[in-house]
């Protein structure tokens, strides 16, 4: 029997179509019975976080940045083309005309291919980000854990 | 005989300077005898639009994403430096004044070294870009194909 | 005895943040014995270069590019949250409360655990930059060096 493949791909943007590149190959590399995981870092993190999350308690360096930052997968911006802060919304048309997945559904797909969406604890602490704060049904882990599954990758991607 | 080795990039980006290390990798990678695939999605799409299209139909939205993204590798902006806008005028020139290859000049020898230039039909339909306006000879292809090459790449990079 | 597994990481990018991604998981593979290359190309440069350089003779552009670009990790901007420009020093204030390593101490431990820094000369002549405006004991190489190391890396990053 064949070895099963790997793909890995660490997402640091908090950009929308960075995104949305990065799920559609996870969730294309799953299809192919890919063993996948996506580890969120950084601004990436953004695409986890719950549009209504319970009230945290933060420093306020921590509150500012949260603040600041799109809260979730719908709220990100784009890398390009901002065309006077109307880009994302344009985005988002264009694909509804054409029957894209938006990218909220490109990760409820991607959790229900069992892809292994991981938050970097270590960028979480600098950003002030709390598990309350993120999707239900991800995992933890750190730098160490992205290189145990990497360095047995067939496809190994930073987006 | 070793088996040939493979080399993918997937080509996100459409900033002048990104694109520049993209097409030089690769023809490095071609040099040195590596299967070569570069996969063009999202802005990278605009790396391959010929200067002068012949007139095609569009939707409105499609004609002003078309409008709005530079026309062909030679009026990519950059990823950085804009200098006020003369970013890429003063990157040429120096690039000029050091023998280095512009941007158009990387993707006809890629296209000599017999390197696999695809776009990413997803993302063309998306942005309403058509194969008239793309440069002739390339090939067209989903994120399936390029998981089909990538898997088996000794160099995978997103770009 | 199992091989050396390897990472090689391009750093194209000159943000804070993007390079101390790359510091990152390149000191982390160190450490779990990878051999590691940081291969700095375009504006990646930038985190190698002297605070205090030497002076050097160059063209009036590449002198330009020089005054205008970061000078050295401790400089360099942020991808995104520029909140007005304070981004990098309420970056560098958090990572400090949370006890996170600055990217010049990142860079030094790299050095410490042999990491491969490499400098991209073709880069360097393009933006003007010279052997005495860099770290010491880094190496100095071209695109077929970084792909040789590549071609037999576990884990391959374009950053």
């Amino acid at each position: 029997m064949a070895e099963q493949k790997k793909t890995t791909i660490v997402l640091f943007s908090g950009d929308y179509d960075k995104a949305m590149a990065a799920y559609i190959i996870a969730n294309g590399a799953a299809a192919y019975d890919h063993e996948v995981t996506i580890f969120h870092t950084f601004w990436g993190l953004n695409a986890l976080r719950k549009e209504n999350p319970p009230a945290v308690k933060k420093g306020r360096l921590e509150a500012m940045f949260s603040k600041m930052m799109p809260r979730g997968a719908d709220k990100l911006g784009l890398s390009n083309m901002q065309f006077g802060g109307m880009g994302p919304k344009l985005i988002k048309k264009v694909m509804k005309k054409h029957n894209a997945m938006p990218l909220p559904d490109l990760i409820e797909m991607a959790q229900e291919q069992d892809i292994k969406l991981v938050a970097c604890t270590m960028t979480m602490d600098l950003l002030g980000l709390q598990k309350e704060e993120l999707l239900d049904e991800i995992e933890y882990a750190g730098v160490a854990a992205y290189l145990g599954d990497a360095e047995d990758g067939n496809v190994n991607l930073f987006i």
